[in-house]
Protein backbone atom coordinates (compact mmCIF):
# COMPACT_ATOMS: atom_id res chain seq x y z
CA UNK A 1 0.00 0.00 0.00
CA UNK A 2 0.99 3.25 -0.84
CA UNK A 3 1.96 6.30 1.74
CA UNK A 4 -1.18 8.10 0.65
CA UNK A 5 -3.52 5.29 0.78
CA UNK A 6 -1.86 4.27 3.91
CA UNK A 7 -2.44 7.94 5.30
CA UNK A 8 -6.20 7.87 4.13
CA UNK A 9 -6.91 4.60 5.85
CA UNK A 10 -5.88 5.58 8.75
CA UNK A 11 -7.88 9.06 9.08
CA UNK A 12 -9.87 9.20 12.12
CA UNK A 13 -11.33 12.14 13.80
CA UNK A 14 -8.73 14.23 16.15
CA UNK A 15 -10.39 16.41 18.84
CA UNK A 16 -7.57 16.84 21.47
CA UNK A 17 -4.66 18.26 20.26
CA UNK A 18 -1.17 19.26 21.98
CA UNK A 19 -0.06 22.92 22.54
CA UNK A 20 2.37 22.72 19.65
CA UNK A 21 1.73 25.23 16.73
CA UNK A 22 0.82 24.53 13.13
CA UNK A 23 4.64 25.27 11.34
CA UNK A 24 4.22 28.34 8.42
CA UNK A 25 5.75 25.87 6.16
CA UNK A 26 2.85 23.03 7.04
CA UNK A 27 0.37 25.82 7.03
CA UNK A 28 1.39 26.93 3.08
CA UNK A 29 1.59 23.44 2.26
CA UNK A 30 -1.50 22.51 3.45
CA UNK A 31 -3.65 25.72 1.87
CA UNK A 32 -1.31 24.80 -1.25
CA UNK A 33 -2.81 21.50 -1.48
CA UNK A 34 -6.24 23.19 -1.06
CA UNK A 35 -5.98 24.84 -4.24
CA UNK A 36 -4.94 22.32 -6.32
CA UNK A 37 -7.85 20.21 -6.98
CA UNK A 38 -10.57 20.03 -9.47
CA UNK A 39 -12.80 23.04 -9.92
CA UNK A 40 -15.53 23.50 -11.85
CA UNK A 41 -14.27 24.84 -15.58
CA UNK A 42 -11.25 25.78 -13.51
CA UNK A 43 -13.33 28.59 -11.91
CA UNK A 44 -11.94 28.50 -8.63
CA UNK A 45 -15.34 29.12 -6.64
CA UNK A 46 -13.92 28.88 -3.21
CA UNK A 47 -12.19 31.01 -0.37
CA UNK A 48 -10.61 29.82 2.44
CA UNK A 49 -10.41 31.96 5.97
CA UNK A 50 -7.09 30.74 8.00
CA UNK A 51 -7.97 31.62 11.67
CA UNK A 52 -4.79 30.94 14.37
CA UNK A 53 -5.81 34.06 16.61
CA UNK A 54 -7.66 32.85 19.36
CA UNK A 55 -9.55 36.09 20.14
CA UNK A 56 -11.22 35.28 16.57
CA UNK A 57 -11.79 31.75 17.72
CA UNK A 58 -13.85 33.00 20.56
CA UNK A 59 -16.11 34.85 18.38
CA UNK A 60 -16.96 32.23 16.33
CA UNK A 61 -17.22 29.94 19.25
CA UNK A 62 -20.80 29.89 20.01
CA UNK A 63 -21.69 29.74 16.43
CA UNK A 64 -19.65 26.42 17.21
CA UNK A 65 -22.26 25.80 20.18
CA UNK A 66 -18.56 26.05 22.04
CA UNK A 67 -17.49 22.77 21.40
CA UNK A 68 -14.03 22.77 23.32
CA UNK A 69 -11.99 22.36 19.74
CA UNK A 70 -13.50 25.11 18.20
CA UNK A 71 -11.18 27.22 20.63
CA UNK A 72 -8.40 25.01 21.37
CA UNK A 73 -7.18 23.91 17.87
CA UNK A 74 -4.33 26.34 16.95
CA UNK A 75 -5.82 26.48 13.30
CA UNK A 76 -9.25 26.73 12.31
CA UNK A 77 -9.56 26.44 8.34
CA UNK A 78 -13.07 27.63 7.39
CA UNK A 79 -13.92 26.89 3.52
CA UNK A 80 -16.44 29.13 1.66
CA UNK A 81 -18.71 28.41 -1.75
CA UNK A 82 -17.56 31.78 -3.30
CA UNK A 83 -18.94 33.40 -6.08
CA UNK A 84 -18.02 36.79 -5.39
CA UNK A 85 -14.31 36.66 -6.86
CA UNK A 86 -15.90 34.95 -10.13
CA UNK A 87 -18.60 37.40 -10.43
CA UNK A 88 -16.25 40.53 -10.15
CA UNK A 89 -13.81 38.95 -12.45
CA UNK A 90 -17.03 38.71 -15.23
CA UNK A 91 -17.85 42.54 -14.57
CA UNK A 92 -13.98 43.56 -14.89
CA UNK A 93 -14.56 41.72 -18.67
CA UNK A 94 -17.53 43.09 -19.05
CA UNK A 95 -19.65 39.65 -18.80
CA UNK A 96 -23.25 39.03 -18.02
CA UNK A 97 -22.90 37.39 -13.97
CA UNK A 98 -26.92 36.51 -14.01
CA UNK A 99 -26.62 32.88 -15.48
CA UNK A 100 -24.66 31.90 -11.85
CA UNK A 101 -27.53 33.30 -9.95
CA UNK A 102 -29.04 29.90 -9.07
CA UNK A 103 -28.69 26.90 -7.41
CA UNK A 104 -26.55 24.44 -9.76
CA UNK A 105 -24.06 27.45 -9.72
CA UNK A 106 -23.97 27.43 -6.27
CA UNK A 107 -23.69 23.72 -6.16
CA UNK A 108 -20.49 23.72 -8.39
CA UNK A 109 -19.04 26.16 -5.49
CA UNK A 110 -20.26 23.92 -3.04
CA UNK A 111 -18.02 21.07 -4.56
CA UNK A 112 -15.03 23.53 -5.48
CA UNK A 113 -15.13 24.53 -1.58
CA UNK A 114 -15.59 20.76 -0.49
CA UNK A 115 -12.79 19.10 -2.89
CA UNK A 116 -10.31 22.44 -1.93
CA UNK A 117 -11.21 21.19 1.80
CA UNK A 118 -10.71 17.45 1.60
CA UNK A 119 -7.30 18.02 0.08
CA UNK A 120 -6.36 19.98 2.70
CA UNK A 121 -7.20 17.21 5.47
CA UNK A 122 -5.28 14.77 3.30
CA UNK A 123 -2.24 16.81 3.11
CA UNK A 124 -2.70 17.96 6.78
CA UNK A 125 -2.98 14.20 7.58
CA UNK A 126 0.06 13.14 5.80
CA UNK A 127 2.44 16.00 7.47
CA UNK A 128 0.82 13.80 11.28
CA UNK A 129 -1.50 16.82 12.01
CA UNK A 130 -4.82 15.91 13.13
CA UNK A 131 -8.56 17.17 12.24
CA UNK A 132 -11.93 17.00 12.59
CA UNK A 133 -15.08 18.32 10.44
CA UNK A 134 -17.00 21.11 12.61
CA UNK A 135 -20.38 20.49 11.56
CA UNK A 136 -21.88 23.10 13.15
CA UNK A 137 -20.84 25.24 10.33
CA UNK A 138 -23.67 23.72 8.69
CA UNK A 139 -26.11 25.36 11.38
CA UNK A 140 -25.28 28.93 11.86
CA UNK A 141 -24.40 30.11 8.16
CA UNK A 142 -25.63 33.46 9.05
CA UNK A 143 -24.01 34.09 12.15
CA UNK A 144 -20.11 33.00 10.76
CA UNK A 145 -21.10 35.43 7.73
CA UNK A 146 -21.76 38.13 9.90
CA UNK A 147 -18.81 37.03 11.90
CA UNK A 148 -16.24 36.71 9.04
CA UNK A 149 -16.98 39.67 7.64
CA UNK A 150 -18.21 37.62 4.34
CA UNK A 151 -19.43 39.31 1.19
CA UNK A 152 -22.39 38.50 -0.60
CA UNK A 153 -22.22 35.20 -2.58
CA UNK A 154 -19.40 33.97 0.08
CA UNK A 155 -20.69 31.30 2.12
CA UNK A 156 -18.89 29.35 4.81
CA UNK A 157 -19.44 25.44 4.15
CA UNK A 158 -17.23 23.34 5.51
CA UNK A 159 -14.69 24.35 8.52
CA UNK A 160 -11.68 21.86 9.77
CA UNK A 161 -10.09 22.23 13.37
CA UNK A 162 -6.64 21.09 12.96
CA UNK A 163 -3.32 20.66 14.99
CA UNK A 164 -1.01 17.99 16.61
CA UNK A 165 -2.97 15.15 17.92
CA UNK A 166 -2.93 14.77 21.77
CA UNK A 167 -4.50 11.21 21.30
CA UNK A 168 -4.64 8.22 18.98
CA UNK A 169 -8.24 6.99 19.06
CA UNK A 170 -9.39 4.04 17.93
CA UNK A 171 -10.24 3.72 14.25
CA UNK A 172 -14.31 4.66 13.93
CA UNK A 173 -16.76 1.81 12.19
CA UNK A 174 -17.73 2.36 8.97
CA UNK A 175 -19.97 0.78 6.54
CA UNK A 176 -17.54 -1.52 4.20
CA UNK A 177 -16.90 0.13 0.99
CA UNK A 178 -18.40 -3.31 -0.79
CA UNK A 179 -21.81 -1.80 1.19
CA UNK A 180 -21.31 2.02 -0.15
CA UNK A 181 -20.84 0.60 -3.65
CA UNK A 182 -23.67 -0.16 -6.02
CA UNK A 183 -22.21 -2.32 -9.55
CA UNK A 184 -23.76 -4.38 -12.91
CA UNK A 185 -27.50 -3.30 -12.56
CA UNK A 186 -27.11 -0.30 -10.35
CA UNK A 187 -30.03 -1.42 -8.40
CA UNK A 188 -29.59 -0.29 -4.84
CA UNK A 189 -28.05 -3.06 -2.63
CA UNK A 190 -29.90 -4.80 -0.06
CA UNK A 191 -30.22 -2.85 3.62
CA UNK A 192 -29.60 -6.40 5.16
CA UNK A 193 -25.89 -5.25 6.83
CA UNK A 194 -28.24 -2.72 8.85
CA UNK A 195 -28.62 -5.63 11.30
CA UNK A 196 -24.90 -6.18 11.71
CA UNK A 197 -23.07 -2.43 11.63
CA UNK A 198 -22.41 -0.76 14.94
CA UNK A 199 -23.68 2.69 13.70
CA UNK A 200 -21.90 5.57 16.52
CA UNK A 201 -23.94 8.61 16.13
CA UNK B 1 7.60 17.16 -0.25
CA UNK B 2 6.03 14.28 1.03
CA UNK B 3 4.95 11.27 -1.26
CA UNK B 4 1.10 12.31 -0.78
CA UNK B 5 1.58 16.09 -0.94
CA UNK B 6 3.73 15.60 -3.81
CA UNK B 7 0.59 13.40 -5.83
CA UNK B 8 -2.21 16.47 -4.72
CA UNK B 9 0.29 19.24 -6.15
CA UNK B 10 0.56 16.69 -9.57
CA UNK B 11 -3.14 17.33 -10.08
CA UNK B 12 -3.98 17.89 -13.45
CA UNK B 13 -7.49 16.49 -15.50
CA UNK B 14 -6.78 13.61 -17.37
CA UNK B 15 -9.45 13.36 -20.83
CA UNK B 16 -7.60 10.55 -23.11
CA UNK B 17 -6.97 7.19 -21.21
CA UNK B 18 -5.02 4.02 -22.49
CA UNK B 19 -6.97 1.18 -23.24
CA UNK B 20 -5.58 -0.49 -20.02
CA UNK B 21 -8.29 -1.31 -17.25
CA UNK B 22 -8.25 -0.76 -13.80
CA UNK B 23 -7.12 -3.44 -11.75
CA UNK B 24 -9.45 -5.39 -9.03
CA UNK B 25 -6.86 -4.40 -6.60
CA UNK B 26 -6.98 -0.60 -7.48
CA UNK B 27 -10.40 -0.05 -7.56
CA UNK B 28 -10.89 -1.95 -4.40
CA UNK B 29 -8.05 0.63 -2.71
CA UNK B 30 -9.85 3.54 -4.20
CA UNK B 31 -13.47 2.35 -2.79
CA UNK B 32 -11.55 2.05 0.61
CA UNK B 33 -10.37 5.69 0.51
CA UNK B 34 -13.46 6.96 -0.91
CA UNK B 35 -15.35 5.11 2.31
CA UNK B 36 -12.98 6.37 4.95
CA UNK B 37 -13.30 10.15 4.90
CA UNK B 38 -14.80 12.38 7.63
CA UNK B 39 -18.81 12.28 7.52
CA UNK B 40 -21.45 13.88 9.31
CA UNK B 41 -21.84 12.14 13.05
CA UNK B 42 -20.73 8.92 10.90
CA UNK B 43 -23.92 8.89 9.29
CA UNK B 44 -21.54 8.38 6.00
CA UNK B 45 -24.35 9.77 3.81
CA UNK B 46 -23.25 8.57 0.09
CA UNK B 47 -23.14 6.13 -1.86
CA UNK B 48 -20.47 5.41 -5.02
CA UNK B 49 -22.09 3.99 -8.37
CA UNK B 50 -18.95 2.22 -10.02
CA UNK B 51 -19.86 2.05 -13.68
CA UNK B 52 -17.24 -0.31 -15.92
CA UNK B 53 -20.07 -1.76 -18.20
CA UNK B 54 -19.56 0.02 -21.91
CA UNK B 55 -23.71 -0.45 -22.03
CA UNK B 56 -24.11 1.89 -19.21
CA UNK B 57 -21.81 4.51 -20.03
CA UNK B 58 -23.51 4.67 -23.57
CA UNK B 59 -27.00 4.92 -21.56
CA UNK B 60 -25.47 8.24 -19.32
CA UNK B 61 -23.56 9.28 -22.26
CA UNK B 62 -27.20 11.50 -23.56
CA UNK B 63 -26.59 13.22 -19.97
CA UNK B 64 -23.16 13.96 -19.67
CA UNK B 65 -23.47 15.84 -23.20
CA UNK B 66 -21.80 13.02 -24.99
CA UNK B 67 -18.32 13.98 -24.00
CA UNK B 68 -16.01 11.27 -25.22
CA UNK B 69 -14.75 11.16 -21.43
CA UNK B 70 -18.09 9.34 -20.22
CA UNK B 71 -17.72 6.47 -22.86
CA UNK B 72 -13.94 5.97 -23.46
CA UNK B 73 -12.76 5.93 -19.65
CA UNK B 74 -12.15 2.61 -18.20
CA UNK B 75 -14.03 3.80 -15.03
CA UNK B 76 -16.52 6.04 -14.08
CA UNK B 77 -17.42 6.78 -10.44
CA UNK B 78 -20.89 8.28 -9.51
CA UNK B 79 -21.07 9.90 -6.23
CA UNK B 80 -24.51 10.23 -4.15
CA UNK B 81 -25.59 12.06 -1.59
CA UNK B 82 -27.76 9.39 0.07
CA UNK B 83 -30.55 9.49 2.62
CA UNK B 84 -31.81 6.76 1.46
CA UNK B 85 -30.05 4.20 3.67
CA UNK B 86 -30.00 6.25 6.68
CA UNK B 87 -33.78 6.62 6.59
CA UNK B 88 -34.00 3.00 6.35
CA UNK B 89 -31.92 2.87 9.74
CA UNK B 90 -33.94 5.51 11.57
CA UNK B 91 -37.29 3.17 10.45
CA UNK B 92 -35.50 -0.17 11.35
CA UNK B 93 -34.67 1.75 15.10
CA UNK B 94 -38.35 2.88 14.90
CA UNK B 95 -36.71 6.43 14.72
CA UNK B 96 -38.39 9.71 13.46
CA UNK B 97 -36.81 10.94 10.09
CA UNK B 98 -38.39 14.10 10.01
CA UNK B 99 -35.58 15.99 10.55
CA UNK B 100 -34.05 14.98 8.06
CA UNK B 101 -36.06 16.61 5.47
CA UNK B 102 -34.68 19.59 4.72
CA UNK B 103 -31.96 21.48 3.03
CA UNK B 104 -29.68 21.60 5.90
CA UNK B 105 -29.33 17.33 5.78
CA UNK B 106 -29.34 17.70 2.21
CA UNK B 107 -26.11 19.36 2.86
CA UNK B 108 -24.94 16.87 5.24
CA UNK B 109 -25.40 14.31 2.65
CA UNK B 110 -23.96 16.07 -0.50
CA UNK B 111 -20.74 16.98 1.85
CA UNK B 112 -20.06 13.06 2.94
CA UNK B 113 -20.39 12.31 -0.95
CA UNK B 114 -17.99 15.26 -1.95
CA UNK B 115 -15.12 13.80 0.67
CA UNK B 116 -15.48 10.46 -0.62
CA UNK B 117 -15.27 11.61 -3.90
CA UNK B 118 -12.20 13.32 -3.39
CA UNK B 119 -10.54 11.14 -1.57
CA UNK B 120 -11.11 8.71 -4.02
CA UNK B 121 -9.35 10.95 -6.79
CA UNK B 122 -6.62 11.90 -4.47
CA UNK B 123 -6.01 7.92 -3.67
CA UNK B 124 -6.50 7.42 -7.84
CA UNK B 125 -3.54 9.86 -8.44
CA UNK B 126 -1.28 8.36 -5.80
CA UNK B 127 -1.86 5.10 -8.05
CA UNK B 128 -0.70 6.96 -11.19
CA UNK B 129 -4.34 6.75 -12.98
CA UNK B 130 -5.84 10.17 -13.83
CA UNK B 131 -9.17 11.41 -13.88
CA UNK B 132 -11.51 13.69 -14.23
CA UNK B 133 -14.65 15.20 -12.78
CA UNK B 134 -17.43 15.21 -15.55
CA UNK B 135 -19.52 18.64 -13.97
CA UNK B 136 -22.12 17.67 -16.47
CA UNK B 137 -23.60 15.52 -13.59
CA UNK B 138 -25.17 18.68 -12.28
CA UNK B 139 -27.04 19.24 -15.35
CA UNK B 140 -28.99 16.15 -15.75
CA UNK B 141 -29.29 15.22 -12.06
CA UNK B 142 -33.23 14.04 -13.03
CA UNK B 143 -31.89 12.39 -16.29
CA UNK B 144 -28.96 10.11 -14.19
CA UNK B 145 -31.55 9.44 -11.62
CA UNK B 146 -34.04 7.76 -13.71
CA UNK B 147 -30.78 5.45 -15.52
CA UNK B 148 -29.43 4.62 -12.69
CA UNK B 149 -32.71 3.98 -10.92
CA UNK B 150 -31.71 5.81 -7.82
CA UNK B 151 -35.10 5.62 -4.98
CA UNK B 152 -35.71 8.80 -3.20
CA UNK B 153 -33.53 10.53 -1.33
CA UNK B 154 -30.56 9.12 -3.19
CA UNK B 155 -29.24 12.36 -5.64
CA UNK B 156 -25.81 11.94 -7.67
CA UNK B 157 -23.51 15.34 -6.94
CA UNK B 158 -20.01 14.26 -8.28
CA UNK B 159 -19.01 11.94 -11.27
CA UNK B 160 -15.45 10.67 -11.77
CA UNK B 161 -13.88 9.54 -15.27
CA UNK B 162 -10.57 7.46 -14.15
CA UNK B 163 -8.63 5.78 -16.16
CA UNK B 164 -4.45 5.56 -17.57
CA UNK B 165 -3.43 8.70 -18.56
CA UNK B 166 -2.85 8.52 -21.93
CA UNK B 167 -0.64 11.95 -22.17
CA UNK B 168 0.50 14.17 -19.35
CA UNK B 169 -1.13 17.85 -19.84
CA UNK B 170 0.64 21.37 -18.55
CA UNK B 171 -0.60 22.14 -14.96
CA UNK B 172 -3.44 24.37 -15.13
CA UNK B 173 -2.94 27.93 -14.06
CA UNK B 174 -4.49 28.64 -10.76
CA UNK B 175 -4.99 31.00 -8.64
CA UNK B 176 -1.75 31.08 -6.04
CA UNK B 177 -2.98 29.84 -2.32
CA UNK B 178 -2.16 32.99 -0.80
CA UNK B 179 -4.85 34.85 -3.17
CA UNK B 180 -7.75 32.18 -2.05
CA UNK B 181 -6.96 33.25 2.05
CA UNK B 182 -8.23 35.21 4.02
CA UNK B 183 -6.27 36.60 7.48
CA UNK B 184 -6.51 38.26 10.64
CA UNK B 185 -9.16 40.58 9.92
CA UNK B 186 -10.78 38.09 7.59
CA UNK B 187 -12.08 40.89 5.16
CA UNK B 188 -12.08 39.95 1.64
CA UNK B 189 -8.60 40.29 -0.25
CA UNK B 190 -8.38 43.07 -2.69
CA UNK B 191 -8.81 41.80 -6.28
CA UNK B 192 -5.69 43.39 -7.92
CA UNK B 193 -4.75 40.12 -8.79
CA UNK B 194 -7.35 39.74 -11.77
CA UNK B 195 -5.14 41.91 -14.20
CA UNK B 196 -2.24 39.54 -13.48
CA UNK B 197 -4.29 36.19 -13.61
CA UNK B 198 -4.75 34.06 -16.77
CA UNK B 199 -8.01 32.43 -16.03
CA UNK B 200 -8.69 29.46 -18.71
CA UNK B 201 -12.19 28.84 -18.48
Amino acid sequence: MNPTIETILNHRSIRTFTEKKITSEDLQLILKAACNGSTMGNMQLFSIIVTQDKEMMQKMAPAHFNQPIATNAPLILTFCADFHRFNKYCEYRGAETEAYSNLQAYQWAVTDALIAAQNACVAAESLGLGLCWLGTITFNVDKFVEILQLPKHVVPVACIAIGHPANTPELTTKIASTKHTLKKKHILIQLLFLKKINFQI
